[in-house]
């Protein structure tokens, strides 16, 4: 199943995408909720949802505005080098384990909302990524398990500000600027893809200009690796979400002068078999702040 | 005023202490809620309540079993390094900003209860610092106002797996295992403490052993500091955590030998007027795991 959370004149509400068209679950059966939240719950009403789904009125995909999978997540953990290409441009070493980083929720925002360029700095970098929704709790998660803990694959931008992200050997500030993670719009269940969405093409660009272009297949450390990891020293829950590090290309390490993102453009991520997260970049100063907006 | 959020049974209240006594705030007034964020969005709340708990029924402190101040705190943020001499032991330069890092919800737990020395390592250390617990929204907050961010303070103790710290560039999975990141069991509000919670005795011990003595007066980035650096990247929330480091002293720098925290040690932190944060150690296999408790 291809999942659209998102919002229409009649609220928020999860949709099943079926080509350019969905149907509204939430509509349905109003225990689906307003984000995956309810799905990852009760992984049997997809399926008991399906008749209804197949003689269902359907609204075309374009007139829904995407909102994010799961609204609240417990935890956001990415890694950060594992595209060996990726690595090398970075000036970094291959690393013998995951390279583990955390975002908080104020940092992300659904597909198509904009990704705002801080007033602080101008070196506002794009990463394509891979990201999984975790659909059950768990510790201690074998390789050989760990595809049974996915809920879905969505497709992530971790963008990222260079100069705060090497402020100092943590990442965290550069990482976690407001509003510069985007995530969505789609949510496609594991059966869909390949075994641990390896093999697909993922792609960032801007227009036409193709700033990265790899498979996931080149990733060194694949889902099951790193659900195994992560679970080895904290507990999974559900609705938390794992991003799978980005390929090379990335802005801060084009030659000959950096390419970073700048106010008028909009970057989109493409992960064949999932969809386009895509992000207008606006200044600081022409946003809506989570400030302002509470 | 010094609050205790903790377990009697009569279930999960708020508690105004008062030496060795306590009035059960939720008891009084039932909006007071049964952790910390009903005081936090309801400041008028606590002032409200004076004539009340100057006439109220009182139960010993030690009748309560303390649970976290905030169950579930939006971000916890954490500073790596705001003691020079810590620095100087851990072999780092003294940084120009501060080094961040997050803690995921399921790493921390309550005062009292067990911290867990996982299977997989024996390199459990204590790390004995101030916490802050953010009272309203902001960003951008200069250092000026930052103070009237503070709800309170409370006692942290930032328990790490070393050699997972140091497996890659990026301190997550160390400071991530579950049940490590004892917090409380008090929280003071700013007016009951120094500007900033500055020169107060800070010190982590084992029995009569002291494994760190100093004084949060010797943290390189202030109170003040620390809100505005951090609110220039992300919008902070009431009920957010924010750790300031630790003083010199940890485990895996002492001589000859590291010492590390081994099951049946009780580790306590204490800081002057706000109080003994005491977790025992256990291990893995004798741990109730997150998982199984659900």
């Amino acid at each position: 199943m291809k999942y659209l959370v998102g919002e229409t004149s009649e609220g928020t509400a999860v949709f099943a995408v079926n080509g350019e068209n969905a149907v509204n679950l939430t509509a349905l059966d109003a225990t689906v909720g307003s984000d995956l939240m309810g799905l990852i719950a009760k992984p049997e009403l997809a399926d008991s949802l399906s008749d209804k789904i197949a003689a269902a009125h359907t609204v075309p995909v374009s007139s829904i505005t995407p909102a994010l999978p799961v609204v609240a997540p417990g935890t956001i953990i990415c890694m950060g080098l594992n595209y060996t290409d990726h690595i090398k441009e970075g000036g970094y070493d291959i690393p013998e384990y995951p390279t583990l980083f955390m975002r908080g929720k104020n940092s992300i925002m659904a597909a198509g909302q904009p990704m705002v360029r801080p007033a602080c700095s101008e070196k506002l970098d794009y990463e394509a990524e891979l990201m999984l929704i975790v659909g059950k709790r768990g510790r201690h998660i074998s390789e050989e398990d760990a595809l049974d803990y996915v809920f879905g694959y969505t497709v992530f931008n971790d963008g990222s500000l260079r100069d705060y992200q090497r402020k100092t050997v943590q990442w965290t500030p550069g990482k976690n600027f407001d509003d510069t993670g985007a995530i969505g719009p789609f949510t496609v269940t594991p059966d869909e893809l390949p075994e641990g969405a390896s093999g697909l093409k993922i792609e960032s660009r801007v227009g036409d200009e193709i700033l990265q272009s790899s498979n996931t297949a080149n990733m060194i450390w694949g889902v099951r690796q790193v659900i195994a990891t992560i679970s080895e020293y904290t507990t999974l829950e559900p609705g938390d979400l794992i991003a799978l590090g980005t390929p090379p290309g990335v802005g801060h390490a084009k030659k000959p002068n950096p390419r970073w993102l700048k106010p008028g453009e909009t970057v989109e991520v493409e992960i064949e078999g999932i969809g386009i997260c895509a992000s207008p970049i606006i200044d600081e100063k022409d946003s809506k702040s989570k400030v302002a907006a509470a």
